[in-house]
């Protein structure tokens, strides 16, 4: 099934203590990109300034990624983010944001994603959120992501926004910031009632959590001993869980746990590198190895 | 097969957002046999004061453990604590230490208990544990805990206990201090390198790792919405690993995952309530059928 995604593309700068990368290709369409195209086409929405690198342009082109949707505004610069990770890295530090691009009108989606089944609406204001969902025919699976920003200035355009998608995905500070609540399941549940079928709640290091109506499911982390720039982990879960969805073309609580699973492997590649070397080389072989690893790390009697 | 702890057997005041509980029965020797009780007789060692309550010391003998390793001593206070949880309730803040027996000469083991062939020995001086694994004849397994107060004050007695041992049970934050290791797989290895066999790192509320030479396990805590009192839940983890291991008489790899999903029932049966109340009313089948559920919210295709 088509699968899009709108979200950020990005010139990030990312300091680590195991490196650092400058001017890299970034940004949460991108990484979620990578990871889902591991499963199935996707369709990339999003909008650069005129600044964006050919070389960064030829990456996406060479994933095969459908870029119909990509827009170089004239007059623009892309989005840049400076970050740092230290200590158990959990965490980035930003150190500087530009918006440039993010901050003008958003993108347009083109008539030909119009009919795209399976989307993912990566963190952006809420209210654009909303505007860009307005512009498909009724797709089958919406899930959505957010950040503090939106859970601190927009709140109440938030929970609208969640309460037209299918599922959301955050992290469990913003799980906790959201709602009031500090254990991850009463706080899946308080987003629950404004209307998503499913939340999925991210915990970096420490895995991932599925709240529905009918069940809870807890996932470890894959742990990996390789992690140099954990950027974009949490897009390239996300990519890993709706790129496996969009190719069963079903989202049935069974196939919802097995989506989690593949995107905790997505994520595990994506940290290992910086920017998208750690999942740039990944082939979808790669991804059956390390969930069988996956599966013995989690396996017990 | 016999199995024994040593550890403290505590008077506990606790306050946590649910409630609170003065002067209660608590201890890390008493929350292990609790849980290890569910799947096997335990051997109790440890040391209280005149002042232990008969009330507490029935509540031991209505558990049936065998408490022939009870010593109380005459002229002696029982060792106290006092402590708060807030927030996402992962660490206690400790109020109040009286150490009082615990400041003492530690427990003897009875001769009858010399035979015992898995043994805990649960945080204490690293010396007092190593004199007590030396009143043993030969056990089979024996697996300690520590604290940060001796990785910080007598890391090098700790090392040599460790390298004594077939395993060690540490939380993620000791794990961290002990070996300088963010990476918890390589603090695991790290300590490997030091002589035991396996390390069960214990990351609260994010569930467990073991690490051995071989292989990594990673699983999720249960997620419980009733958490009210989190303290012992390391230790009745313990209890529940050690129990199951006791009772099947091996420890395999294949035996310790499945130690590792029954220390999590157990530990998530302990934090619903405060002091023993959560632990106390527990089943063996109440295990069997919380094993069902976990089982479940761990599963994926």
């Amino acid at each position: 099934m088509s699968l899009l995604v709108t979200g950020s593309i990005a010139i990030d700068s990312v300091k680590s203590p195991y490196g650092q990368a400058n001017d890299v290709l970034g940004g949460s369409a991108v990484y979620f990109s990578f990871a889902a195209s591991l499963f199935t086409p996707v369709r990339l929405v999003g909008v650069v300034g005129e600044d964006f690198p050919q070389a960064f342009r030829d990456i996406l082109i060479d994933r095969g990624l459908d870029l119909t949707g990509l827009e170089t505004r004239t007059g623009s610069r892309t989005f840049r983010w400076r970050g740092s990770y230290t200590g158990d890295m959990n965490e980035a530090t930003t150190l500087e944001t530009r918006l440039n691009v993010l901050g003008e009108a958003g993108p347009k989606i083109p008539d030909a994603f119009a009919d795209s089944r399976f989307v993912f609406l990566a963190n952006t204001h809420p209210t654009l959120q909303r505007d860009l969902l307005g512009q498909l025919h009724g797709p089958e699976l919406v899930v959505c992501d957010t950040m503090n920003l939106w859970i601190n200035t927009e709140r109440d355009s938030l929970i609208k926004t969640f309460g037209l998608v299918d599922g959301v995905v955050v992290n469990d500070t913003e799980a906790r910031a959201l709602t009031g609540q500090m254990n991850l399941v009463l706080a899946g549940r308080v987003i629950l009632g404004w209307g998503p079928r499913f939340v999925v709640i991210k915990k970096g290091e420490h895995g991932v959590m599925l709240v529905t109506d009918e069940s809870i499911v807890a996932l470890p982390a894959y742990p990996t001993t390789e992690v140099r720039d954990p950027t974009g982990a949490g897009d390239s879960f996300a990519g890993g869980m709706m790129g496996y969805l969009a190719r069963q073309g079903n989202c049935s609580e069974a196939h919802l746990r097995s989506a989690l699973a593949r995107g905790t492997v997505c994520a595990s590649f994506a940290i290992e590198g910086f920017s998208l070397e750690g999942i740039r080389s990944v082939r979808p072989a790669d991804v059956e190895v390390r969930l069988a690893t996956y599966r013995r790390i989690v396996h017990f009697e």
